[in-house]
């Protein structure tokens, strides 16, 4: 499961960063905490931090399970997959709201071949 | 584990279709990215996909610890309730937010009993 | 890994306490649900549990990763320093947003820890 493991690290490292943007942004926007709203360049760069949380909920456990019951291999280039996928997400979503488009269906794509992917391999072992 | 894993997925595809019903809420209320507040009808529809997150992330872990040091088939019964207390609170909490009591407690009931007796099973273990 | 889940279950009952003061403070200061904003001193405390979703999610896995792959029982000593860390930033944080910085930092040492000793770990073990 090492490769796996590393994708995941690799994912919280890149969801580290995001969170460093958003201090950032913090200071560049004046946007002082506790408060996450007040200017839409500070919520675009907010959001790419928060979204990328809703998303590692599902990425962490789904492609932990995925490498066990599928494939170690396809788990790890689905990791991959969602790194890059979460780097076009930031990207896009930091320049307008509306070029989140691509990143975030990518994701979406990603999580959703791991948890069906999963409830099938689990399926496979249970019978 | 494979139960335990289950619920898991299960649960991840509960919250999945709970961000995809926030989109439609996006649309339906004219509630525009980056913003996630400005109609209180949107804000339940995203505090009902939130609020699973911020449970999420006890149960995950929780369920798992409790199915490896407590007990895998009580750890999938716990699993269950914790999916149907989610629909439950969604159900509730998209009508009125009064009504998001009932999901919300026995969300929390299992969440704690995941805690308390992965504790129990771990320290047994360790002494 | 017994000591490492245990000190996982710490932090996210660490955690369950601060949803439960989220609560207390909604009534306290006439914040109505849905609503997360309106008045500092609710969204300071709301921020407290919110950020700790935020680091929580790099910490479960971080330390469980870290534990398989680099030193159990140093994994385990950083989830103590965690939890401690999460107690000071909460009491900061509630205090003034100025006084969230200590908790904020050991927090992120603790994860960035976590991450990079993990991933080293992982590059050991692959080669």
């Amino acid at each position: 499961m090492e490769l796996v493991f590393v994708t995941i690290l690799l994912a919280l490292l890149e969801y580290s960063v995001m969170a460093g943007m958003v201090g950032r942004a913090r200071g560049k926007y004046g946007i002082k905490a506790p408060a996450t709203t007040g200017n839409p360049d500070f919520e675009r760069v907010n959001r790419v931090h928060i979204n990328t949380l809703e998303n590692l909920i599902i990425f962490v456990p789904g492609v932990w399970i995925f490498g066990l019951y599928v494939s170690e291999l396809w788990a790890a280039v689905l990791g991959v997959v969602f790194v890059i996928a979460r780097i076009i997400y930031a990207i896009g979503y930091t320049q307008a709201a509306e070029k989140r488009g691509a990143g975030a269906g990518i994701t979406g794509i990603v999580n959703l071949i791991l948890i069906v992917g999963g409830l099938v391999g689990l399926g496979r072992a249970l019978l």
